[in-house]
C-alpha cells in the first residue's frame, strides 16, 4: 500500500484505496463507481476481491488483479500461482521507464470514498497539489525531525493515512506497519523499533489507554515520548490524561475526507503547560486554529450564512477553504455543489463554536446534535463527561424520542474489564447531573459488552440511534434506566 | 522591515527591499527601474534616499517616503516633523480593511534586484506561489519547531531574508533585530534572548569562529545549540569545525536570488556523525540535495545540455527547476531567456559535480573558474585548503594571467590578528602543495589586512581579479609571491 501511493501516480493513474473491511457489496460497488482498471490485492484479501467480483453486472468488466504475496504468509496456493503476483509484476518492469508528471498539478492523484456509502458513494477526487501541500503543512505542523519512525495504526486506506506515505518519503522516515493493531501489538512495535510518531483516532488512544500490563510492559524504561495526532472525534479528556502519563505527547486536530486530511491543528500554547490537567486536557480536546494551507476556517449561521460570534457558546456550521479542500466528489455534481457552495467555501456539516483565542471546537457532526425541549444538546459533550467515569470504556450517546421533550439523549456504555456490575444505571445519570445541566444528562443508559463500530473504528451512531429509536419514547418523569445483556453483539 | 513582508503585500502592492548599503547612484538606478511609488525608510538612511532622489531624471517623479522612526534613535529632527512618519501613517488606517489576496497565487510579491547591477539591473520577479513554498519546505528541512527565537544576521533585503520573514510567522517566530552585525551583538543576542536559530553566509560563521574570548564569554555555559544555516558560498571545512565547537550546529544549502531561498539543501545523514571531523566537514561543506518544493536539480554540459557523469569529477554547470523559480526578470526578456531556457530549466551559471550519492557540490561560479594549462581549478577548492591553514583569516583565490599556462591560481589572504609576518608567501604555497595537485596550488599569495567586500559582505572577486591582472603575468619558474602592504584598504 505504501508503494502503490508513489508508483500508482507515477504511473499516471489515480490511486483508490479501498477498506479491506469493507463487505464484498460494497466493495463491488465502489469498483463500478470508480471503474477501476487493476486491482492490487494482498492474499488475505483475495477472497473478498472474488466476491466482490461476482456480485459486478455483467456488463461492467472485472478489473485485472495483481496479487501482493506476503513472505510471512503460508506459501502461495495453487490458484495464486495462475495469477500475476506483484513481484513478477515488478520483474517485467523497464528501469529506465521515465514516470508520468500529472500535466497540472490539479489533476487528480487519489480517489477516497467516504464511509457508510453503499446507496450513494461518494468518491472524493484529490489533486496532487493538494496532497502535496498537506503533506508538507504536517511535517511543520508537527515539528517532525528528519528520519522518524512512523507506526502505522492509522490504515492509509483511511483518507491516504492523511496524507503521511507522502509525508514519510520527504523526511526519510521509515514506516513500521502492523497486520492487525491491537494493544499488544502497537506497545512492542514501539519497542521494538523505536517509534517516534503514530496516527490514530481516539479509539486508538482508547486502546492504548486502557491496555493490560503485560501488554504495557513491552516498553523500555527510559523510552522517549511518542508524538501521537488523533482526529475524527475530540478526545475525550480522561483518556488524554492517561496515555500522556504513560508516555505520549497527544497532538490533536480536525479534517474531513474532503480536506485530504487534517487541516485545523489544536496547536498547543507554551503557557498551557502550567494549567491544572483537567484544564489542559479541556484546551487539548478543541479543535485548533487552521494549518498553514488552509486559507480559512469558520463557524457561520446556517440559515445567514454570516459568522457566528466568537464567544465559545454559539453554535453554527464549520466551514472551510484553502488548498486541500477537495476537487469534488466523483460523478456526482450535485453532492458536489451542495457541499462546495457557490461562495467558495466547504460546508462541512460538522456542528461547532469558535472561541474568543479563534480555536476551533466542534460540537457535533449536524445529525449527532439533540434536540431536547428546544434545547440543543451536543453528544460529544456528554460523552466527555462519560469518558471521565472511572468504569466507562467506550461512550456514544445519540437521541431518544421522548413524549415530553421530542428528543432526549440516550447512552450507550461499554465498561472496563472487571467493572461489570460494579456500576447502575443510575449511578451514571447521577455522575453526569453534577456536571452538567439536568436536560443534557442522559435519561436513558444502556450497557453493552461491545458498541457497534464501522470498518474503519469509528461508533456506528446510525445504528444505536435506531436501538434508540426502536425503544420508543421515554415518557414523562424519572428516567428509564436499561441494564443490556452483557453478551450482545451487535 | 519585518512589517512591510506582509503590509505590502496585503495592501495588494510588491514589495521591493533594497540594500542600505548601496550608494546613491545605484539606489537612484532602482527606483527608476522598479516604479516605486512608495518608499519606507527609516532615519538614519533618509540622507540615501534624498541624495538618490536627487540624481533621479527630471522626467521620474520621485516616491512618496515613509519615514519609519526608531524609538532608540534620537528624537525626530525639524525636518523629520514635516514628513509622513510609519506610526502617523497607521493611525490612519482602517481597522476593517479587507486584505487584498491575490488573484492569482501566480501574482508578483516581491522584487529583490541581484547584486552588482548598476548598469543593467536584474530585478528578480517572485510570486506568492514561491515564496510559500519555499517558506514551509525551510521549515520542513531545518525542523523548525513551534516558537523558535530566530536572530537576523542575515539581512531581510538580501533575497528577502531566504523568506524567512513569512516562515517565522508560520511557527509564531520571535525575531530578533540588530542595527550591526558583530562577533559581539551577535552573541550578546543569543545569551539575553536565547536564540535558537539563525541564518547567514559563511562570512558570518567566519567572524562568529574569530570572536575574541570577551565577545564569547557572553554565552551562558549550559547554553542549547543554536542551529545555523548557512548558504552563499561553500563554508571552509576549517571554519566548520570551530564554529561546531562553539556551540553552533551548521546546517548548508545552496540557492540564489533567482530562487527565492536555498533550494539545495546538505541534508545530513546520521551514520556521518561517526566520521573524523574533516571528513565531516569536507561532506558538510557539500551543497546537497534538492528540497521537496524544488522539482530538480541537475549537473549539465554546457555545449550539449545533458547530465554530466554522477561521478563527483566531471564538472559541468548547475541547472534547477521547480517551484521557486522565478517568474523573470523584471522589463528584461532577453535575460529572462537565457535564464530560464526553452527546455523549462534555469541555468544558474554556477559550475558544480554531482556526486555517485546524488549529492551536488558547487565548484565554482563560471567566471571564477581558472583555467591553467587546459586544466580547470575551482578557486573553492583552493580556497578552502588556505582557509584550513591556522594563520589565515579570510581567503580569495582569482586568475592572474601566465606566461606558461595562460591563468595561475593567485591567492589574496587576510590573516589573523596577532599571525601577520609569521608565515610567508612560500609557506603558504608549500601548505598547498602538500594537500592538492601541484597545478591547483597558487603561484602568486598576497597577503592583505581585509578582502574587499559587497555591501552584502560578499567577498568582490572582481576587484581582486582587476589587481591580479594589473599585476601582469607570472613567469616561467618559481612562483611569484607578494606581500602587500599591510595597510592597504580596497
Amino acid at each position: 500500500m505504501y508503494e502503490m501511493h508513489f508508483g500508482v501516480p507515477m504511473s499516471g493513474a489515480v490511486l483508490n484505496t479501498i477498506n479491506t473491511r469493507l463487505d464484498a457489496r460494497t466493495v463491488a460497488v465502489l469498483l463500478q463507481h470508480s471503474g477501476s482498471k487493476l486491482v492490487f490485492v494482498d492474499q488475505t484479501t483475495l477472497q473478498l476481491i472474488r466476491d466482490a467480483f461476482r456480485l459486478l453486472p455483467s456488463e461492467h468488466p472485472a478489473p485485472h488483479v495483481i496479487v501482493v504475496e506476503d513472505p510471512h504468509d503460508a506459501p502461495p496456493n495453487a490458484e495464486t500461482l495462475t495469477l500475476t503476483t506483484y513481484e513478477r509484476l515488478l520483474e517485467t518492469g523497464d528501469p529506465d521507464f521515465e514516470w508520468v508528471r500529472p500535466v497540472s498539478e490539479w489533476d487528480p492523484i487519489v480517489l477516497n470514498y467516504t464511509s457508510g456509502t453503499t446507496s450513494s458513494p461518494k468518491g472524493v477526487v484529490q489533486c496532487h497539489r493538494a496532497t502535496y501541500l498537506i503533506a508538507l503543512d504536517w511535517l511543520v505542523e508537527w515539528t517532525v525531525p528528519p528520519r522518524p519512525t512512523y507506526l502505522w495504526t492509522l490504515s492509509m486506506f483511511h483518507g491516504n493515512g492523511w496524507c503521511f506515505p507522502w509525508g514519510m518519503a520527504v523526511v526519510g522516515g521509515a514506516n513500521v506497519c502492523l497486520t492487525r493493531v491491537t494493544a499488544a501489538t502497537v506497545y512492542a512495535a514501539i519497542a521494538r523499533h523505536g517509534v517516534t510518531h503514530l496516527c490514530g483516532a481516539p479509539v486508538v488512544l482508547n486502546m492504548l489507554a486502557h491496555a493490560s500490563d503485560a501488554a504495557r510492559k513491552a516498553l523500555p524504561p527510559g523510552m522517549k515520548k511518542v508524538q501521537v495526532l488523533t482526529g475524527g472525534a475530540p478526545p475525550p479528556a480522561a483518556v488524554l490524561q492517561r496515555v500522556e502519563k504513560l508516555g505520549f505527547e497527544v497532538s490533536h486536530g480536525y479534517g474531513l475526507t474532503e480536506t485530504a486530511a487534517l487541516v485545523v491543528s489544536c496547536s498547543w500554547k507554551p503557557e498551557w503547560d502550567e494549567l491544572p490537567e483537567s484544564e489542559r486536557a479541556r484546551l487539548k480536546a478543541r479543535q485548533g486554529v487552521r494549518i498553514p494551507s488552509l486559507a480559512e476556517v469558520d463557524v457561520v449561521d446556517a440559515e445567514t450564512r454570516r459568522s457566528v460570534p466568537r464567544d465559545g457558546v454559539t453554535t453554527g456550521e464549520i466551514v472551510l477553504r484553502g488548498g486541500s479542500v477537495m476537487l469534488g466528489y466523483l460523478h456526482d455534481e450535485e453532492a458536489t455543489r451542495a457541499a462546495i457552495r457557490d461562495d467558495g467555501w466547504f460546508y462541512t456539516g460538522d456542528v461547532g463554536v469558535m472561541h474568543p483565542d479563534g480555536y476551533l471546537e466542534i460540537r457535533d457532526r449536524s445529525k449527532d446534535v439533540i434536540i431536547s425541549a428546544g434545547e440543543n444538546i451536543s453528544s460529544v459533550e456528554v460523552e466527555s463527561v462519560l469518558y471521565g467515569h472511572p468504569a466507562v470504556n467506550e461512550a456514544a450517546v445519540v437521541a431518544r424520542p421522548d413524549e415530553l421533550r421530542g428528543e432526549a439523549p440516550c447512552a450507550f456504555l461499554s465498561l472496563k474489564d472487571g467493572a461489570a456490575g460494579t456500576v447502575t444505571a443510575s449511578d451514571i445519570i447521577a455522575w453526569c447531573r453534577e456536571r452538567m445541566p439536568r436536560y443534557m444528562a442522559p435519561r436513558t443508559v444502556v450497557f453493552r459488552a461491545e458498541l457497534p463500530k464501522t470498518s474503519t473504528g469509528k461508533i456506528q451512531k446510525y445504528v444505536l440511534r435506531n436501538i434508540a429509536n426502536e425503544m420508543g419514547p421515554t415518557r414523562r418523569g424519572t428516567p428509564t434506566t436499561t441494564n443490556g445483556s452483557g453478551s450482545s453483539k451487535m
